[in-house]
């Protein structure tokens, strides 16, 4: 199907709109609407009209499959980051869970201020202090026995306000993109500033994102023969961090082209959005913005997580749209427990 | 269609070998042999019984498609590394070339050595030598800027013995090879000691295998706006070098699981050959042995361009295929000029 007419210059971007609107009503041949759970409006209209654009062969804006690439912060973006990032609470469970074998973390910092239930004190001893968690939870194993303590925690784990697990505080509006986007060809990826091996083990399942489609901060790995059996260690170093000027560096890294649409929710991914949006041809760019106080928690400029700043004033600027939570989405978080 | 009776305990390794070999021959499903640059034989014949047990639906050794991963070092085992690996020529070239605006070069080592075309003394220099001279050639530009210089050298460069293009010498079964797997459901990727970056503008046209299938080792990246354009310089330092033990790691830091083949030409593949073997379910692991003196150039133990000692001593022990050149390939290099 050719849709250039979606393109032409004599069209307004409402009339655009309503037609890209056209295209996801009930017809033979699309008949259900892709993103149930974006109220109709300029954000998903964003969405279906850059689609229908890059999709269409033979138009201005057509991108060959290779090139559809869509890259999606995780944390405040795909799920829920609020009161405090999923993988810090991991880091606080676990120094819990290890510390009847570590008797001198009651009187050693920072583990004592998490023991004490202390985070004002944990957070306050900044970067040192979290690096001394994260070589105490994250490294001293192997990658296959890692994977398994994230995906036991993450399946007894509750968020402390909704009482339900972590990788269930998923947004079921972005579900439905990733899943328009891969139905319309393309390849879906997550470029977080947490750990990609933090993700990896239950990304596939909960946003149908494979393991190599999965970008993040990166631990020290050592290749090892222990006992004949190779195996890969996690050691103390940071060896990544993908946060900032480090997602356009990630990225390439790992697919050595340009994405050509990308989502994120704070000022961590603002050169994301930026080096993106700045590519050839067409491209989306669209921020989270966590407005909706009742069914999430409303946040932006002064908040210690996901804060949005920067990248909140230069988003007209730059062309970025800004989803309203409150006001684009119909639903925040699937059922629970599933129905 | 079902192939269990592949892989039953009572079939000998022949029987097994001769069933595969039906399954190429002409008939109405499958109407050409799709490796007919192998000789039949014992390496042939691993390929193809690996590839209908682990594709075969309800088999013992079925892997699905998500884990149909196979990895392929570059030099020496996708193309020719000798008489100097490709992106060593590419350096001199480069030196060469920039050298007019260098004046100090003919004063200053390791430049001096390389513009008076001695190269023991360029290699005598060792680590230090070549990041000097990685600095001069392969960092100070953008990644764009990269790409092109990668490209206009490769298509204007002519290998100093076969007179034809580095990219022309690509050997013919290992392009089979790659096809015939992706036929069959796998992602192939390049694991290469090389740059990921120089590999990465041709792989694609030579191998089938796109930007995002290209692990290897790497240069730091800087994410920089420079006149209001984002752009991803490349800086002197070197962030990761993907050789030998590094090889398991940087395809576990990028795909985040283990490959089930692996296929490489030297000691620099061993941990990479060893990790993805040690594996759990069917495996394959081959080593190309350049056996082939009047066709290519035979060398293994003593040469110090891809090293073939350790490797060779184990593969045995550790099940992996040794692949004869001069015996299995029946040929070596697609015609050129092409046909």
């Amino acid at each position: 199907m050719r849709r250039r007419w979606f393109r032409g210059p004599d069209l307004s971007p409402w009339a655009a709109a309503i037609l890209a609107f056209a295209l996801i009503l009930p017809s033979p041949g699309f008949a259900e609407d892709p993103l149930p759970s974006w109220r109709d409006g300029a954000s998903k209209a964003a969405i279906v009209e850059f689609v229908a654009a890059v999709t269409a062969e033979g138009g201005q804006d057509f991108v060959p499959a290779q090139g559809r690439l869509a890259v999606f912060d995780n944390d405040g973006t795909l799920w829920s980051e609020q009161p405090i990032y999923v993988q810090f609470a991991f880091v606080l469970d676990r120094i819990r869970e290890l510390s009847p074998a570590h008797p001198e973390w009651k009187e050693t910092e920072p583990f004592k201020s998490v023991l004490a239930g202390n985070i004002k004190n944990v957070m306050a001893q900044g970067e040192k202090g979290i690096a001394k968690l994260l070589a105490a939870t994250h490294a001293g194993m192997d990658t296959d026995a890692f994977s398994d303590i994230v995906l036991t925690w993450l399946t007894s784990a509750r968020h402390p306000k909704y009482a339900r697990p972590y990788s269930s505080l998923v947004y079921q509006p972005m579900l439905e993109l990733l899943a328009y986007l891969r139905a319309n060809g393309f390849r879906t990826y997550i470029v977080s500033g947490g750990g990609a091996d933090f993700m990896r083990p239950w990304a596939e399942k909960s946003y149908g994102v494979p393991p190599d489609q999965v970008i993040g901060s990166m631990i020290d790995l050592k290749y090892e023969v222990q006992d004949g059996k190779p195996v890969l260690m996690r050691e103390p170093g940071i060896d990544f961090v993908d946060d900032g000027p480090g997602k356009p560096v990630g990225i390439y890294r790992q697919l050595g082209e340009r994405p050509i649409a990308a989502f994120g929710n704070s000022d961590g991914d603002y050169q994301m959005l930026e080096w993106v949006t700045a590519g050839e041809g067409r491209r989306l760019g669209m921020i989270v913005h966590h407005t909706d106080e009742l069914r999430e928690t409303a946040y932006d400029r002064d908040s210690p997580v996901g804060k949005l700043d920067k990248a909140l004033d230069d988003a007209a600027a730059k062309g970025w749209h800004v989803i309203d939570m409150k006001a684009d989405w119909l639903a925040v978080f699937p059922a629970w427990p599933p129905q």
